[in-house]
């Protein structure tokens, strides 16, 4: 089969890679529905994350089982399933608290920009959803697999409830989906970040009452004006570098949450500033099990429908294209059907 | 009158000072029934917080009111009281939300060794009691002045509810009254990481069901084996260190709590260890005006005994020697009589 692989910086290739198959017994195989870009497949492709070795990409999936392994007892072939960029056993101490993410025998789910996809653990990973969706839900199901679930864990770390007011840091397909998820937590209001008129439109159609275009100081004092100068209830940073870790923290009340899931790239938190901001402060890697269940249920029924921050669909034979929207910012996010 | 006046390192002298008076019409004079010396006091008296000019010490306190301002309503004259290190207004919007000890009027009280003291904002900042209370509950209610209500905000900001597993880090006065607290909101095992035995017993004594006497990566290793390998639940962090820090973000379980009360000294935080450790982080100087009501209620009905901290008590003139016996680690905490 042919599946994307990545070079080197802004190298992204098209070509034949080892058909996956089962390898252990937990393991299933699942023909892939569709796939995307992640905006964290961004710091590889710039060069930013070192890349070491022609590395097969993708982390993000949903698909029909077509194979499990002899000890698969939950997943059965002809399932549409929507899993995790980490494959947990959904049974260790860390997944029974609900951070699968951390799972005990977590693995990396990262060959999925392709049209079959081997996944471990397969019973603890995947999720089928009621019946095979029809095509219109398929991008709203592949956003569970990462952004949206990611977007939503930031608002669930910072404690987003009824009444809240709520900033976003990040206007990329995870900031946008954290603004839908406070929107559908209840929040009041809801501050988007963002300088770019698409990203601002789409925040407001998501859910955001408020834009902020500054940045760094400039935008803690906005949002302090917006805030009775107190700052915001929650803030989720949906960026991961210095700056926009200290944006979050500064520009939350005291008291307040900062959920945060950018993945952090050189972030050095000052203790003092920390301890003076008096902030809550959580995140990670989303543990995205953990919601799949209740945000399958809410794109089945139609409650939610995150599928909208793919602006651009493409064959996956032209992922290369796919990335280069992404880079450039031309596109939010690219879906990729094989 | 005479009070105590850091000079530089190890140079505490009682020497005359100026008597305080009311400065603005929401002061409050208090005659002190008894102070102590803090372990933050340490910081500059070993001279790792810089000493620039003499300065007058003391940020623990109660006592019966001398004398109050013109725009006083609540706080009256003959009244016991105990109060905050930070003075507060206790309507502003952070201390609406809690968060007293950043209030936006807030004002730092630090010449309480002393046996007269100026209280700003009296009405917001002091908690009288039902009575004038009998001599053997000074000590206890003095405690709640900073190092009980310190204590029970690193569990509460750690999130320590009943059947919790808790670790506490530092085994100073404050460490020991976040095992008081812990033991108290009804945590089932409570790890006190402390290598003094003398601060051990004490520990036992407030509720402590475990001591680790390791540091750094051995006693995290320690507190995982004494958790089924998960971490703690619940991290009080009450030291301040880059090592305590580490080692309470490390021994906390995926998904845990880490209240962290001691004042940060050269801590700085990778992002990236951060983010993987999925732990909850929350403190900064503890809202002593927010637990202060109970606190007392607490103490007077024979619930709590902070007290049992003060293992050392002199009279104010010997306030020198007080310093010594804590940096030399003879004494946990020194109570000094004016």
């Amino acid at each position: 089969m042919r599946g994307a692989v990545l070079y080197g910086p802004r190298d992204v290739r098209f070509e034949e890679r080892d058909t996956p198959r089962i390898i252990k017994s937990t393991d299933a195989i699942i023909r892939i529905s569709a796939t995307c870009v992640c905006g964290s497949d961004l710091w590889p492709y710039r060069g930013i994350s070192p890349v070491t070795q022609p590395t097969p990409m993708g982390h993000e999936y949903c698909g029909i089982v077509e194979e499990v392994g002899s000890a698969v007892r939950s997943i059965k072939p002809g399932q549409f399933v929507i899993g995790s960029f980490f494959a947990s056993d959904n049974t260790c101490p860390n997944c029974q608290v609900g951070y699968q993410s951390s799972c005990q025998h977590a693995e990396f789910v990262g060959t999925a920009q392709a049209p079959l996809l081997r996944v471990p653990l397969a019973d603890g990973t995947l999720v089928a959803t009621p019946d095979v969706p029809p095509d219109n839900l398929i991008p709203s199901l592949l956003a569970l697999s990462d952004v949206m679930g990611t977007g939503w864990f930031a608002a669930d770390a910072a404690n987003v409830k009824p009444g809240t007011t709520v900033t976003v840091v990040g206007d990329g397909a995870v900031g946008l989906l954290a603004v839908l998820s406070a929107k559908h937590r209840g929040a009041e209001r809801i501050i988007a970040v963002s300088r770019h008129p698409s990203r601002q439109k789409l925040a407001r159609e998501l859910g955001a009452t408020d834009i902020v275009t500054e940045r760094g100081d400039e935008c803690v004092a906005r949002i302090k004006d917006l805030t009775r100068g107190v700052g915001a209830d929650a803030v989720l940073e949906c960026v991961g570098t210095q700056e926009s870790m200290m944006q979050a923290i500064q520009s939350t009340r005291r008291g307040g949450y900062v959920g945060y899931v950018g993945v952090p790239h050189g972030v050095e938190l000052n203790g003092e500033k920390l301890f003076y901001a008096h902030v809550h402060l959580h995140g990670g890697p989303a543990p995205v099990r953990r919601f799949l269940p209740k945000l399958v249920d809410l794109v089945w029924n139609g409650k939610i429908n995150p599928g909208k921050v793919f602006d651009l669909t493409l064959p996956l034979e032209q992922v290369a294209e796919g990335y280069r929207a992404m880079d450039e910012r031309r596109a939010i996010k690219t879906l990729l059907r094989p």
